[in-house]
């Protein structure tokens, strides 16, 4: 399925003698600093990147909290938008000077896995007892997007041109966000007249709200405790929202739907409860799509899993990549089928990337996404 | 999704003055007897079966013992092979004589659920907290096959006619040991070239191998720790065996697979150590087919679930059923793809079921499956 | 796959003594009139709708012309709305009274072809040379909803109720204009970010049109001659229309999409030129989707086919039937995703059902539907 | 969908003063000589293979007859088996030395085809008029098989070691004749209990026969008219062969189905004849899988069509290629469940492929396929 794809990582490039950038570093639990290191080299298959704007995603601060491990002195982030600056001696079908984006996760192209149509999972091999994040190198094997320059490995595969009329926060979902969001409705098989719940509606649960809509969704209920992010969700395709604060959310699930459950329901957050009030929503043969990054194991109550004769899935994604898929995704924008620029609610230079740090981890001030342009 | 299937019980056909037949009835925990009961009649779609030959499930065992709850007075037992007796009033197309079979799961054919792709899950609406085993009838909700006489719903949906040239005990394992065993493979989507794992080998587990086998997979991995059945498994399409008695299956499975893991691992058994072990062979993006009813809530272990970002399916299925499922599978009985007489260790009169629970029950004498005849 | 139904037709239910109704009535090529003929009674699984609004298909012009063959006096039309005058004796689950819809096409529920997921195709066995209609039955080979009443076989499969807040004409084009049209897109996997072409905008194109947007296409390219029509693919999803009268669509198709084709066309005429446009618009890989009823052999060109190593798709559907199938299409009105009330330009009495033929066999006065009222 | 890939042809490479290596290679129509041209060398993305195997397709002999159109002076053959000789300078992953096959098609792995779930259709843009054959290259748009060394492009998508196990008369048919003809049953999706009709039996043909059999088709009736081969057809899978010299093909199935029709039919020719059986033969709600290459038109009749009504599917598939295909396929053979071996029936030295050419193209002597060794 998987074969090893070792590439020079951070430490190999940070050769002195090289002009410096930017970049925001993890240090430790807690720390992460805009400190500079050098500019790195490209190699044959490489593609090196100016980032014009970035963003912080709810992974990088479980690497912030120390809670999702990486080494010391990476570069964090993994939603790049910028210009080639250089290329690759072996890349062909790309310029110098485009502008374009890379998806979150980084498939090889030539990897078993990618072959094989599982192209988020081309990772190393699988070992006992820990499987690796696929093929998620970006800010987590290898420097991240939150720096001045980016390389980005397999440039052939990964880089997608920007069409011009787009702005830089038009396509900012596009590598993670809404890449990972659509993915629940897609993976979640939704159907023309399916009845779809959301499980949380930060920046991904709301793509997977608008994902859900995309799909010819035609009840869809959202489900958070924030009114704003229900407002929003309302926007991007909520038929109803459910205020968990407020009422049991699988009662008021079944109550709206007179007993039956939904089709598909989507958990875009990331702990039991909604896992397990996902599960409880379900009609008999409906389907569970997860897109949490879970921190603890779960549980399956029997009755909720119909002591496994209920016909279910349950199916995880991880957000696809490449620029076939970052190709489509800017479509979906540039169409006016969705408008992600509302995710954007606030805006901060490279420099003061430890604020927009401060502000994401604590969810002040209403946040939901932040553009961070060095 | 579903509607409310609501027909004549067993109780309202005990009717005084009728003539009588034997059956196998569920008294209360660890008591079920051969007793009588009158021959009930028809409604307008159902049939009356005259039992030839059936057989005891190891679901069964599980009414027997009190851990899956029925009516006191049911008949049990949901793999019928026949002679129609007398057909509903309305339904056509098919004449009194005829040797039939019926599936353990009897979907209505007009049910929403029917109409949305998901038959087996044809029951009443869900309620909040219990989802009832969906289309399951048979000794579950109206009185079963483990008798003289039995009365099939929605006929027209459900009879299926056996082939001249098969005898009773080669179809005895389509209506629910063949059908469920498939489906594990079907479910799990099995592609050429696959490797497959099949944690037991039980009747059910033994019929998933077979599946998997059918469907093309190339190194089919069958786990379980009584020897006898791991050399059925062999005859059954099985590459390879793992005894878990004698080392760990995870550990043994990544090891054949050279750290790989499976393609599609299936669980036939219902307990947390299958479904766990299941998991944590799955390769990156591959898929868990759960065959086993749970008796008690499962876990999820964190890293076996690569925190949620495996791209990996967990999906379970219940017994797929109707006339033209049974056709299929007595198809594959008649081309000799399968051949699951091997199942067969135990033959009993009707008049000695109470013996052949005793023995089945207590999985004596090396028995897979036991051939009942009135 | 399939079994035979045969039901008792129009003739039979003609007995002398009934009450009457009015119907309009196949009588020859060219003719069919408005006329009287028994109310008819209900078998055991039927139910008596009295049919408050229906309409006329293009495929009932194809009858009127004689390119569709049907026995003389037959009542024509298969999209009712009405009320359930009366059930059989077998059918449970429904109320007198109740307002409901059935599909055009009326599948049994119980046949091996529904069973098979093929639920279309419910019709009797296949004849060398010949290949029915599948499960395609009002106005076909039973009689049809222009009339003040319709007897729907199989009730409990195709009794749809709709809800109080919809009226008739918000719900006229679901039992077959919007089924179908939607299936162009269903059939097709119109994914998120597909470029779509749909060849012909008439109701049925326009509602296929509808459907890919539904479904997350991003670029959908309407074709057409008629500058109205292509106005309403516009309303219904269009991003582009081609007027074919002005431009070569196949040319301007490959220029829109930079040379690249379109991952979906979606033919909606039953014509060489649009089915062979079609084919030459797809991308590698692409899926010719086809709605059209054809009325000549059809010709593919080698060059248009990659010699037959395009790894291309050729779909067909006929209309999905059945009751989910119209609760979901009801969703899709309710929920406010489509309004196909558009499409309906002009109302008759059934009193002046001919002058309706008249107009719309001869597509005056723009006309896209009408709406008949008893 | 597809974007520009030209890589340095044939051309560029048989610059002077290099060491030569003997070649089959296209001079002009019904002229294929045995000829010297130098030992290419390797791009950073290629790697060169000392060809230790190879064989003749028939599509080879098309271009021997001048039928396909190639440039003169090409090297033709698209199936190897040999030695990595020399690896490009980016390639990572596989070692000089190292015995691989790779796949008759190559695609990139980075084309958007590829990242879109159509890696054999990784060809140039289309042009209005003429679609290429997608990513074939070998023999075809670059140097081919039929040589002392190859130069494979992509060499990390495309190259898969063979096991120690495997001789390389047993890996041979994997490149091309086995991926393409597993393929026809694949696209058929063909599922366990269906009845299936493989038109032709030549090396595609019967391998369609062997994936059919291995997807768990219970009736499989492969046409022919060669007795030999209806035999082989036999030992790869059928269930029942019919002689088309003997018996109307259509008419036969029709009957051996009792007028039900096949599920999936396999069209392994080419030809109209065969294309035009297969569609009559199929169910309502069948598929036509077409692995032919066509050299005319083709005509659909439209009672074969059902009008457009019928619910069915006509797939074409172009020979899976890329590393991971291979592999699953060479497990196909290591695990014993095809033995492809049987098609090998003459063998040839290279400097002698004039001979096999003559031999093979007149399908002289009961040939299927020549194994042709330098």
């Amino acid at each position: 399925m998987t074969d090893t794809i070792e590439r020079p990582g951070f430490v190999e490039r940070n050769r002195p003698g090289r002009a410096k950038m930017k970049a925001a570093i993890f240090v430790e639990k807690n720390r992460i600093v805009l400190d500079e290191k050098p500019i790195p080299d490209v190699g044959p298959l490489d593609a090196l990147i100016r980032i014009t704007t970035t963003t912080i995603c709810g992974t990088d601060v479980h690497i912030l909290k120390g809670e999702y491990p990486v080494e010391k002195g990476l570069t964090i982030g993994h939603e790049p938008v910028g210009i080639i600056e250089k290329l690759g001696s072996a890349v062909e079908g790309f310029a110098e000077g485009q502008r374009v984006i890379a998806g979150a996760i980084t498939p090889s192209g030539y990897s078993n896995a990618c072959l094989c149509g599982c192209a988020s999972q081309d990772g190393p091999r699988m070992k006992h007892g820990f499987k690796p994040m696929g093929g998620w190198r970006f800010g987590n094997t290898i420097d991240g997007a939150q720096a001045e320059y980016l390389v980005v490995p397999d440039a052939m595969t990964n880089l997608a041109p920007v069409p011009e009329a787009l702005a830089d926060e038009q396509v900012l979902m596009c590598p993670d966000i809404m890449s990972t969001g659509f993915a629940g409705a897609e993976s979640g098989k939704v159907r023309i007249g399916d009845t779809v719940a959301v499980f949380a509606q930060g920046p991904i649960g709301l793509c997977a709200t608008a994902g859900a809509r995309l799909m010819g969704a035609t009840r869809i209920i959202a489900v958070d405790r924030v009114g704003e992010r229900l407002n929003v969700a309302r926007a991007m395709g909520a038929d109803e929202v459910v205020d968990f604060s407020k009422v049991d959310p699988v009662e008021e699930i079944l109550r709206l739907t007179d007993g039956r459950g939904v089709d598909v329901a989507i958990e875009a957050l990331g702990r039991q409860e909604t896992f397990e009030a996902a599960l409880r929503v379900l009609r008999p043969g409906g389907t569970l799509s997860s897109l949490g990054v879970y921190s603890s194991d779960l549980k399956i109550p029997l009755d909720a899993f119909a002591a496994g004769l209920g016909d279910n899935r349950i199916v995880t994604s991880l957000c696809p990549g490449g620029k076939e898929r970052m190709r489509r995704l800017m479509d979906v924008v540039a169409s006016g089928r969705v408008d992600a620029r509302a995710l954007v609610t606030h805006r901060f230079r490279l420099d003061d990337i430890e604020k927009a740090y401060d502000l994401f981890s604590h969810q002040r001030d209403g946040v939901l996404k932040v553009a961070i342009t060095p």
